[in-house]
């Protein structure tokens, strides 16, 4: 299951993450993907603090999450990406969380992304997207 | 424009929101998103956190957000919310995030979330729809 | 009560800042502190955000902080603040958090803090402490 | 070094904890403090958040965390942790946050905790502290 992916990354819930229900909030999921991402980008060779710095922005335009099962306290599960174009200017990363007990599918997000230059419009910098897809 | 929604909710950009791109992080839209949709339940006399202690849990299911442009340290905002039913058990809060100057439209979603009884089933307690629907 | 701070800044809790324990996370609270106080350093007209652009990094160096009671879901909170100098570079918060409801002290702590130049040292701008101190 | 703790625990910067000064927030220690002490509780067999539906809270009553250096973008780093009793109902845990480069200290802190029982009071359950000594 997990070589489906261009890229995992293993994690385990922390307490501090949970909300009153006692379950993993839904927000933090999304840092869960966005902490997979800069590290498949790092795995890449792309620094996205490094490109911060360089005023080359890395941004999310739009997120589709489906929230299946909850993660709860002590879970161990793992990110799974791939990442495509979608157009010119406009990148993908599907996103799957699954927790390794039982192999549950938990979330399944598409995260749309772009990056914005120094004046704030969308420009690849050159030779991003091939860095990406070897 | 405010009074186009069943709802709105003002907040300020609190500092330690924005991550190291001098934004406000992703995720945070969904922490804003989710404070105003609980302050709107309140608002229709349901209480998430009681809810909760009887072991009733909203949940969201689905998240589509499109993010348009971003806030940023010091900004004023307000959240506003449409609710509706989708089907029997799911309902949608269509939320929109308006940063005050300038009037502009930041953030755009439909978050679909259901009612969940103690033995994990879709099940939404008796009134709460008429309630949330007043 | 409230006149005895130099400044005080009004919250409520918003659920997604609980814990497992129902209760408000203990990071949390400095997220609200941390807030009062750049809310403070506003009305007195310096923008800590404008200052890291200028490469002055206002940090803290310690923090000292008790926790009396619990905040949790719904409770309305007021931060409390009074600014003092403890020597030539470095500054005093003590802050305190008090539920309204009963009026009862939640948190109070003492955060010191410094202003950083660009290569790391601590310099407090000219004419700072004096904006702060009036 | 390592081995001059009881317990140590591995970490890597993730980019959504860095404000916007670019590094890490002074919150987020705090979170990472918390997790290293849960994690060092469950080696010791003690589940924090099973404690927590047996309705036995533990809770921090004070911190006294000192800010050296701070912790950036992809640093790798660990906590490293020492349990004591303070009296017979308060424990101490003193932890440092280690850089793995430069093996620089980045945070030293004394967390001072309780456990309360239902009726809010402290009250250590029979055999914990033995349990977190071995």
């Amino acid at each position: 299951m997990t070589n489906d992916y261009q890229f995992t990354l293993d994690f385990k819930v922390r307490d501090y993450e949970c909300d009153l229900q006692g379950i993993v909030n839904n927000a933090v999921y999304q840092n869960y993907l966005e902490h997979a991402r800069h590290e498949f980008l790092l795995a890449k060779g792309v620094d996205f603090a490094d490109l911060t710095r360089q005023q080359i922005n890395l941004v999310v335009v739009r997120a589709e999450i489906d929230y299946k099962k909850p993660l709860t306290s002590g879970d161990h599960f793992y990110v799974g990406l791939n990442f495509s174009m979608v157009d010119r200017v406009r990148f993908a990363f599907d996103q799957r969380i699954h927790r390794l007990e039982g192999d549950v599918l938990c979330v399944q997000g598409r995260i749309i992304g772009t990056a914005m230059n120094a004046r704030g419009r969308p420009e690849i910098p050159k030779g991003l997207v091939e860095q990406l897809s070897q």
